[in-house]
């Protein structure tokens, strides 16, 4: 049903790209590193009724040239939803979007406005205005235009990632959003200036695109598209790694469905990976829908309940779980990508929290840099797990835990390196587990035979280059 | 009421000796780096009846010449008692012991053996053996000698520290008991010598010795003394970061008050510290109380609810959390020993659980690393802390984080520097935070505003070290 026009493309290129580790922060120059080409889409299919630009304000002064206000418009009213840092220091761009949605019921929502190199966090009441300044300018680019009996107030999210404790230039940036109208479009170029722009130390932008079909007769012959964008996780002084996630959708998805469909999709994906367990007072993954590719059609909306909205639900997961999966790619530092699948476990909650606390230890993290099949430390995190169901939620005596690669032989038997099976440690074979450690991509599974349920999760390693990143080491 | 005659002279020293960093691990000749001298006793006041020995097994096959085998002995029963790592995962002597404390009720204790170089963890049925095997032997020592008509079986506890998966050398080890036992001495080499035995990849041994007084009529004119040795946290593969404690006190301390005594004082002390947040399957802390300062005096034991308990509490949870800093100097690469200072929350736990977020941060930890006066990256922290009591536990308006240098001038005024007042930034006067961070020690001050009660958590920096020594990484 999911088609990626983007993935087939990707990997004719990586084949002739070699892994290289990534420099202290993004290129000055803002190339590309070349072992991460692969991940950035030279074409996509973008859903309809959607236009985006990537405007140059400035917001660090020091930023003479690079574009870092992103605005993202649907062209007719969307249903808006998002999903919010749990961190208690919310950055005021948070809140304003979370009152904005409130107030509107998730209704009428007509563009994202986003800057990059300030996040306007831990700045007080002034913050607050800051933000609804650059929601309120934003809206009016359409309350001006079409929406004249609109009085919800802002119809338009907002967003800012980078330094904290800082003002955001505000004049400054509001003195740019009608350029930013001006500068909107909707081919290719277009999308990824605007990924672009969003990032801060990422070493490269985060964009994806699809296109599928749902399974109801009010939808046949309906292509629908969505195309996502992501940042993070780059972190220099005092910035924190803030992630940002926009999803756009010409799909026809009803005001009610929109949330659960979100939060469902982000559970499986954006709150599944882990660079180093820090969450910022930024993050934000926000959702817009409007139905424009079925606008002609008197299509219904997708509702609850509904076969369509199961198969919406399958296409918005995977696609966020592979969105996400492109933060851990660009991990500050990073080395290593994988993915920890935990099965067979009493309930997905002791899964999903055993898979996090693989993911965070530094043991663990460290030990795949240093190319080390060190299933002790990984015996050792899914032990001190906190919060488990019960006290049976893990038996030494049923755990096994492997390594498989993560290309083709997965499905093999023979592509299994067991380390640990029914709680005994095996005879590891170092010289296939040296082979197999060479991958950048690895899967770690781990089996805990107490039950029936699974979780996956996705990390990265912890290098040098990592302490060097956050350290800001000064040689 | 409690004098420490070894931090004096460790003082004495530590003025003529520079900050220098760790090598890769234990220097191969078993020196100890000029920066760790200080944490050296070169004398001690070791309590009355106990007396110790360190002896060469050979338990790794490569070791052909340090100590690896510790024995501790009580010329006379000892009441007993220990705290256990909580990890699912417990190794064969955490679970031999825990038996033989229950079986005992924590009386008629004579010995605790100790091997390092191989952890006994993940080996299954045949490990149980082996660590009883060992307590068995170590026990035979005494019920020859002086208790023949103990029927209890085993009197000794039994710890194991290093490599995990792999079987003890049971046999070399217990062919060498005998010597161990012949090799017991009291003075201050053997007990330095014995607290080196237990280490594996530490740089230095950790040792420390008090005397101390009790209020209680009973106890006038008495010098008590407590002993104590850790070890701990090294880990090279595929070691974890194991954590052994034993103390030792000739104080007349009940059966029923040393265990709450204990558990109390670990609270504090080992369960506040953390190097990297992973907990291992081999973390024992024991207590062994022969009472034979008072023996001839018939002096009563001291028992819960008194006046003496609550100053032997003091001292113990002292003693303790001073024994358990020096884990943290010996943190893997660790540059900075930093104590974080959690006050005026709602519940001790809410206190304790922050103090413990902050200190386990990789962004923190690499922020202290990188002298860089990072308060975002503290404030992060403090947002995300997981099982809070209650939604007003933190918020943002009150919170206050500062810095305050770890010396004398901590008292003063003048000596703090502000990061963050009330919920808005400070400006920060980069220069004096420069000049703070240029320091081994400092203390990070947070000021919830929203109770009375706090905690403390000592914790060290990651840095590139870190990196090389846990993912062995090979240049």
């Amino acid at each position: 049903m999911t088609r990626t026009t983007v993935a087939s493309s990707a990997k004719q290129l990586s084949s002739s790209i070699n892994n290289q580790l990534r420099h202290y922060s993004a290129p000055i120059d803002s190339s590309i590193p070349g072992s991460k080409l692969k991940f950035v889409p030279t074409s996509g299919t973008y859903p309809k009724g959607f236009r985006v630009s990537a405007t140059h304000v400035g917001v660090k002064p020091s930023n003479t040239k690079n574009a870092d206000l992103a605005f993202i418009i649907s062209d007719t009213p969307a249903f808006g939803a998002a999903v919010f840092t749990t961190n208690r220091f919310q950055a005021a761009p948070v809140q304003v979007s979370r009152k904005i949605l409130e107030t509107r019921g998730g209704a009428g929502i007509r563009s994202i406005i986003i800057n990059s190199g300030c996040a306007n966090a831990v700045t007080g009441q002034g913050g607050l205005e800051d933000a609804q300044a650059m929601s309120d300018t934003a809206s009016t680019m359409f309350q001006q235009r079409d929406q004249p009996d609109d009085t919800q107030g802002s119809n338009s999210l907002v967003m800012s990632t980078g330094v904290i404790g800082q003002r955001l230039p505000t004049k400054k940036i509001l003195s740019k959003i009608s350029t930013a109208y001006k500068n909107l479009g909707d081919d290719h170029a277009a999308w990824l200036a605007t990924a672009k722009a969003i990032c801060t130390t990422d070493t490269f932008p985060k964009l994806l695109s699809t296109s599928f079909r749902l399974p109801g007769k009010h939808h046949d012959g309906i292509e629908y598209r969505l195309a996502g964008m992501t940042k993070g996780a780059g972190m220099i002084h005092p910035n924190m790694a803030t992630l940002l996630g926009v999803l756009c959708t010409d799909a026809p998805i009803s005001q009610r469905a929109l949330k659960p469909l979100l939060v469902e999709a982000a559970k499986k994906s954006f709150n599944a990976i882990s660079i180093d367990g820090d969450t910022s007072t930024n993050d934000t993954l926000a959702i817009l829908a409007n139905g424009a590719a079925a606008a002609d059609q008197e299509t219904p909306p997708i509702e609850p309940g509904t076969e369509d909205y199961d198969a919406m639900q399958t296409v918005l997961t995977d696609f966020a779980t592979r969105l996400s999966q492109l933060v851990v790619r660009d991990g500050e530092g990073a080395t290593k990508f994988v993915e920890v699948r935990v099965r067979n476990a009493k309930s997905e909650s002791d899964a999903k929290l055993i898979a996090s606390t693989i993911a965070r230890s530094p043991l663990v993290k460290t030990a795949l840099y240093g190319k080390d099949a060190n299933w002790g430390r990984i015996l050792c995190a899914i032990g001190y797990t906190q919060g488990l169901s019960s006290e049976d939620s893990v038996v030494p005596a049923s755990t096994n835990v492997s390594f498989i690669p993560a290309d083709n032989s997965a499905t093999k038997e023979e592509g299994v390196l067991r380390l640990l099976v029914d709680g005994e440690p095996e005879q590891v074979d170092e010289e296939r587990a040296a082979r197999l450690l060479e991958d950048e991509d690895l899967i770690v599974d781990v089996n805990l035979g107490t039950g029936k349920q699974e979780a996956s999760y996705w990390f990265c390693d912890f290098s040098h280059e990592y302490v060097t990143i956050n350290g800001d080491y000064r040689t």
